[in-house]
């Protein structure tokens, strides 16, 4: 097999074979095929796309690259959930103790954060003692005792995705459906979960702008995981705001503390109740509801198991920024807009994310949200309230929250619906 | 300046600004921007193109990164040519010496042969003594006492297209006309020739496999060339069959002499008077014919001084292979195709070319052709001879050449012109 072929083929609108696609993602992953070929062949398939088929062998060639999770051994089903990203997404930590506590085992392989969106791994971390990385027996274990276990990848899981994800990231060639689908669904179907639940972000705050390319990208996603045997449906949820009141990793622990203990702000609890259900219902589990689960505190209990078992202290107190600064509203009227993609980079900037995969994180750090968009606010109210460690950062996240927000008459502002719309296969 | 924006510019079809292009050629040509990066960027340009400004911008960047050599010093105007490459295309061998003795100055580089298409440095090296490499000085110093030099760049010319060329050839990114046309011109304007008279080939043995992809080439190269100040003109000429009758080094180099002396394959004599009237009217320099130049030996004169200088000897015996084989004409009939693409790969296999840039040539191996097509034939005449230095070779030319040439009753075998068109700003 030739590498100048593969790429030819892709550059001249032609469909991958099977056998090309299965050759260049194992010789790529060996070190045969060589960065720069690699890079030119994911600049044409992102100009020239790839049909259904292509992305199936495309995401099962970069599975067979490693190994494949297997949860066959338990006594109840498992089911998992990806969200795409967002800001103040923090619904894996209430969603899976809860989804625990209804009956399926949730085994998570989660990610950190990059750019203006959180990651869960990051958030956890901000729990005194919480490791995130397990083996493969300590997974079950924690499996088993807590019935949801949320963890790194380790290396061994679809190295192929790991090593053409990093090179999308400086060749401008992140932005392919075909290329983001088989990225997050190689990962997802190699941990070995039976049901999915995916929840595609659409808004500023979002990698998906539009309802259009969400919807593309979820059918895309509900496709692959369905040929591959797992029971998938997709979700596209707003992002055009913040969700919850929180953004920053100990800032959203709390935060979903308080869900976990019958409270905490009604997106964030309306979302979790509604992917919990999404996740039963996959899974095929029924009995229990997740409303009531919150509310008698069998998910607090499942919380408490799942973060003693990987380390953590569940009483522990979390780290806050030496730092603060508060945001007045700047006249009397309706919060009309509160731009996710503003509060996101606010947080970044603050220390809530990094610039570099090796750069550390302010566990403290982000931004405390006041009002909501449709809420009433008054001249001089706090809107929101900074956290960092240094005062100097102060000044680049006031810049990014710049036009990020606005106070008007209008007493119905154009927001999206927090669910909107449902994908099935 | 942000080479992913750059990349992130063309992928989305926008143009490249002339800060974007010098940027990102300076900064490659320094290893600050990466292959894979340099790679994606070329696929996203082979597939959503660029307009003239961008070209041309991109190929002064290109020549920026080098020297430009000047020979205003001289006393009378320089003008050169440049084949896109082709099989059996020696013609710049008798064509530099007769333009010299008809009153130009000739100071060419040329390139060696990579693929089915021999390189004219190879067939130089072909005679006894001859060197290719030239320091500036000595390249001045041939051309005032021979009129003409045909020699190697030097490393210091355009060092960006060679680093590009290279990494082109191995990233499936060879196929864009910007890219080409950016790549020779660079090369050509940095030689700092007053005019240049270009040779687009066309057919199943060029680069280019019609006369449209052609036109747009030519086009392409003569806007460069214009905008540049270089008096620059293109013929399309046919490469559906091989030029003359000899295909391989010193096959060439022979048949080259022949014309030299007043004889020769009209096509070849053709062809070299043509382009040669072409650089001279290019140089604005007349008084001279060159048909008579052929004629009066006063080429052949300055063929002698040119190859004496660079230390060949003009009455050395050139290399013969070890091992002919002799092809007869299947049937009696008219010739009426002799496939170009065939017999330069026949050629290539004999060891007339190199699989990689680092193996040598042999000289004396290649084709004779005995017949042309349109020419009358009987069965059992021979219709080519192979060269080779070992026998084993003329088995895998023997495949090369199946299918390549047939003999029917046609009188009139539809082939193209030898000139096709004429392209000038």
């Amino acid at each position: 097999m030739d590498v100048i072929e593969v790429i030819v083929t892709k550059r001249d609108q032609g469909a991958l074979s099977t056998e090309q696609i299965d050759w260049v993602i194992g010789a790529y992953t060996r070190g045969e095929v060589a960065d720069e070929q690699m890079s030119s062949l994911a600049m044409a398939i992102l100009l020239n796309g790839m049909d259904r088929r292509e992305i199936a062998d495309w995401t099962q060639a970069m599975i067979r690259t490693g190994e494949r999770m297997d949860w066959s051994m338990l006594d109840r089903p498992t089911a998992d959930k990806h969200s795409t990203g967002g800001v103040g997404d923090k619904i894996t930590l209430p969603l899976a103790p809860l989804v625990a506590a209804c009956g399926a085992y949730v085994p998570q392989l989660s990610g950190r954060g990059l750019g203006h969106t959180g990651g869960t791994l990051d958030k956890l971390e901000s729990i005194p003692g919480w490791r995130a990385s397990l083996s493969n027996e300590e997974m079950l274990s924690v499996l088993r005792s807590a019935g949801a276990v949320v963890c790194a990848a380790g290396s061994g899981l679809a190295p192929a995705d790991k090593k053409l994800y990093a090179l999308r990231d400086v060749t401008g060639t992140v932005e392919s459906i075909p290329l983001i689908a088989s990225s997050i669904m190689s990962k997802k179907i190699a941990e070995g979960t039976g049901s999915l639940v995916l929840d595609v972000k659409v808004g500023s705050g979002a990698f998906m702008k539009d309802v259009a390319h969400a919807r593309e990208l979820a059918t895309t996603m509900v496709a692959l995981g369905t040929d591959a045997g797992v029971r998938t449906v997709a979700l596209l949820t707003a992002m055009d705001r913040p969700l919850g009141l929180a953004v920053g990793n100990a800032l959203e622990v709390a935060e979903s503390v308080e869900v976990l203990a019958g409270g905490g702000p009604s997106d964030v609890v309306e979302l979790t109740v509604r992917l919990a259900r999404e996740m039963l219902d996959a899974a095929g589990v029924s009995g229990r509801d997740p409303a009531e689960a919150l509310k008698d505190g069998s998910a607090m209990d499942a919380w408490r198991r799942m973060i003693s078992a990987q380390g953590g202290d569940p009483d522990g107190v979390l780290p806050r920024a030496a730092e603060t600064m508060t945001i007045s509203c700047p006249a009397s009227g309706v919060l009309t807009r509160l731009d996710a993609y503003g509060v996101g980079l606010a947080a970044w900037r603050l220390g809530a994310g990094r610039a570099r995969k090796e750069d550390p994180v302010s566990f403290g750090a982000g931004v405390m949200l006041h009002a909501k968009p449709g809420d009433l606010v008054r001249e001089g109210q706090p809107l929101m309230t900074l956290h960092a460690d240094e005062t100097a950062r102060f000044d680049r996240a006031l810049a990014a929250l710049e036009g990020a927000y606005e106070v008007g008459p209008a007493s119905d502002p154009a927001l999206l619906p927090l669910v909107i719309e449902r994908v099935t296969a």
